[in-house]
Order: C-alpha cells, then structure tokens, then sequence
C-alpha cells in the first residue's frame, strides 16, 4: 500500500463541516466518493489533519490516505480534481513514508480570520468574511494578540463541546492582525487548537477592539479557565485552515 | 401611490435567476416576499431594468416598484435590508417620478465580464469568475473589442432564444478590456442588449484571444446575422450587471 499525503483547499460555503455524516454534503464524503470511482467501488478512507466546521473555509488542508494504486503524482492531482465539486480542489499529491500521519506529526498549523470592516456588507463576500462594520482600537487588538502569543492553558478559549480529555495547553508561536484596505485579517500559528479556540479568540479580540474588554483580560481568562468568561465565538465563515507544516523527514 | 427606484446587489450563485418562477429561489421572488412583509400581506410587484439569467451576479441593478407607504429613504433601505436574504443588498432607495419606469427609461447599461486566466482554479472565486486558463494574445482581444464598439445589428451575438420581435440593432458605446493580475475584464457599455448578447461576446473575442479565429471576424458576423456563426456562450458566472444609467429628469 502507498501513503498519499494530499494539499487541498475547498470553499466551506456549501458543505456541513468536514466530517462525514448521515445527512448534509461533506468533505470527507465528496472525497472518499471521487477516490471510491477510482479505486472501482472500494472504499478508501481519508484523515485529515483535524475537521473543519459547517461553513469554515480552507486554503492548505491536508490529508491522507493509503492505496494500492500507483499513478504518478501529476495522474493522481488530474484524476482527483475532474471527479471532485468545483467547490473541492486538490492543489498538491506527493507519496509519503508509510508511517506518515497528517494529524499527529503537523508540528504547526495556521488559521486566518477576515474581518470585513466596510459600512456594507458586500454580497459577494457574505460567505467568506464576517462583516462587523464598528469602530474598532487596532492598538488594543495588537497588544491582545501578543498576550496570546506563548504556551499557555486556552480553556476559557475552547467550546463547552471541546471533549478532548487531555491537555489544553497549547503554545500559539505568533498571533498577528494586519489591516488591508476595509479588511483585517487575524493569522494565528501555533502547535494545535482546541474546538471553536480561533473563533472564541477573534471574537474576544473584537470585543477588545471595541473597547468592551481590555486587552489584558487575556491573561485573566488564561488563569480564570472558564469558557463562559470570553467573549462569543466569532461565526465560521470568516474562518480558514491556511497551512499545516510537517517536518521534512516524516514524509 | 409612491413610486420607488432601487439600486441593488446580488450574488446570483444560489438563484435560478431574476424572473419568479413556479421552482428554484429567485431574486424577484425574494424582494417581492420582503415587501409584502412591509405591505402587511398586499403583493407588490417588482420590475427591473432587465432580467439577469441564472448565475449572473449584479452589482448596481435597478428596480422599481409602486408602493402606499411613506417612509424616508433610510427607512426604506433598512427595513428591505432586514427582511431580504445575505445575498441580495439594497444599496440606494429614492423616490422617483410617477412616470418612471426602470427598463423603457435606462440610456445605458454596463456589464462586465470576469474572466480568470490563473493556472489553477481558485475554489472561492468559481461561483464569480470564469477559469479559463489558456494563452490570450490581448492586442488581438483589444483589436476586437474596438470593432464591436458602436451601432450594429447584433443577430449574430443573440441567443436564438432570442424572442424580442423588434430591431436586432443595439449601439456599444464603449466595449473594453483590462488586465489586472490574473484577471482579464471586460466591460461592455450600451444602450441595450439581446438575450445572452454579452457572453456571446465574451466567447468570441477569447476565441479570438486563442487565436482561433480572427478579429476581423467581428464584422463579418454582423453582416452575417447567423447565431451559428459566432462562438459558444461564455458561463454565467463571469458576468456582471454592473449599472444602470437614467437621465436626470426622468428621476
């Protein structure tokens, strides 16, 4: 069997999340469909490198999979992209060593925020930025994002639904915001995430922005360890999964 | 009675086009359903400049539309943009003249055309581009859009759906094309247009990109008045209304 570690991006608008289920077009299930044509009805299960919810965007998903096929890298990226939605692109094939696990071996991952400031929503946006059209001190934000810059416990930063029963320690290597035009768009690089994590910090990074909290509430809801003191979780469709990075010898 | 002119925006991916029809979401039918909300349950019949057909984007349509309320233009404006749907926007509400009428008394429309010359697709733009990905030599593109400009028949550039029984003869006031990155746009300005008039066009004039056939192509298909002679229609989704112009008194 080969390990196939696959770069994709897709428009999250028109999906219910990544993970496959019973009702609802996925991910996962328009990918496992396209491998299955290829693959003469057998089924190939695919593993990414974590979901994505109803709505959330990506730009550098990564996945893989094992199969007993053995096209060259550009066969498979061809056969792939013509049996996927429009809406699903595969930008990347490469074989990877057989011990390969796009979850457990990404040593970082990235997520953007983009916030569109303009007075009007722009209807050709609507599912690709969340438009929050108020007043917003950029210093303030800026010096939240260092604060949450480190290694540190994000429990205040996790859904009630995260039932991950490990650690909630996770270290964010750099959170920047950049202005462009009427957009700000949040980076966030770091070594994992909790569920909802990058939403409930720009939506508490919005609240500070406003002015409605200080920025160095930050460290108080690190010790506080309590979700139902940060702010609201900001809506997915501003959300994408950028980039996930390995290290050069697992693949 | 008031007689209301409105300037909107829609994303058509998700509509079956302007025109209510008995299936399928359409623009028409989502404004009418906002104002019969604020007529208390009275229709209110809707009339735009043109129809756009299923996929097409606009970006400054006109509508207009007899109503008994009396609310500022603010109000108005408001209230429409909280009972219609994400993807249409009231950009401008007026009142206009009991006489005017947003088809019979436009003096120009513009379109443009989207045309993304990018290697590989990009998931977030499929619904609002068009991915042609092929060489283009643009002087000849540039050559042809010269030729297109002014008053013509235009049989040859309209659908055989086409079942307008009046003159074929429209006048292009200004006919364009402008790179930017990777993508190429063409507006079209006019007095008017036949069924599928622009995409025809745009179909043409990449064939003629493509060096598929010649710019000069150009007036012999308006000598010819054949449909089949020119190129495929160009997709929908490419394609803007991008305004619509009235002359001052009439408003």
């Amino acid at each position: 069997m080969n390990k196939v570690k696959c770069t994709i991006q897709y428009d999250g608008a028109n999906f219910s999340g990544f993970q496959i289920q019973p009702r609802g077009r996925t991910i996962q299930g328009e990918i496992e469909r396209a491998l299955k044509k290829m693959h003469k009805g057998s089924y190939v299960r695919i593993h990414p490198s974590g979901r994505t919810d109803k709505g959330v965007h990506a730009v550098g998903q990564v996945i893989h999979f094992e199969t007993p096929l053995h096209l060259d890298v550009h066969g498979w990226k061809q056969a792939l992209n013509s049996m996927l939605p429009k809406d699903i692109h595969v930008k990347e094939i490469t074989y990877a060593k057989s011990t390969f696990h796009c979850r457990y071996d990404a040593i970082e991952k990235e997520y953007r925020y983009i916030v569109d400031r303009s007075k009007e929503p722009n209807v050709f946006r609507q599912n690709y930025v969340f438009h929050f059209p108020y007043e917003l001190h950029i210093d303030a934000i800026e010096e939240a994002c260092l604060l949450l810059q480190g290694k540190h416990d994000f429990t205040s930063f996790s859904s009630a639904k995260d039932t991950s029963k490990g650690s909630k320690v996770r270290t964010l290597y750099e959170v920047s915001c950049r202005e462009d035009a009427e957009e700000l768009t949040f980076s966030f690089r770091g070594d994992g995430y909790l569920y909802n994590m990058v939403r409930i910090m720009v939506g508490t990074l919005l609240d500070i922005g406003q002015g409605r909290r200080d920025a160095a509430d930050i460290k108080d809801l690190f010790a506080q360890k309590d979700r139902t003191l940060a702010s609201a979780t900001a809506p997915a469709q501003g959300l994408y999964l950028w980039g996930v990075t390995y290290p050069k010898d697992t693949i």
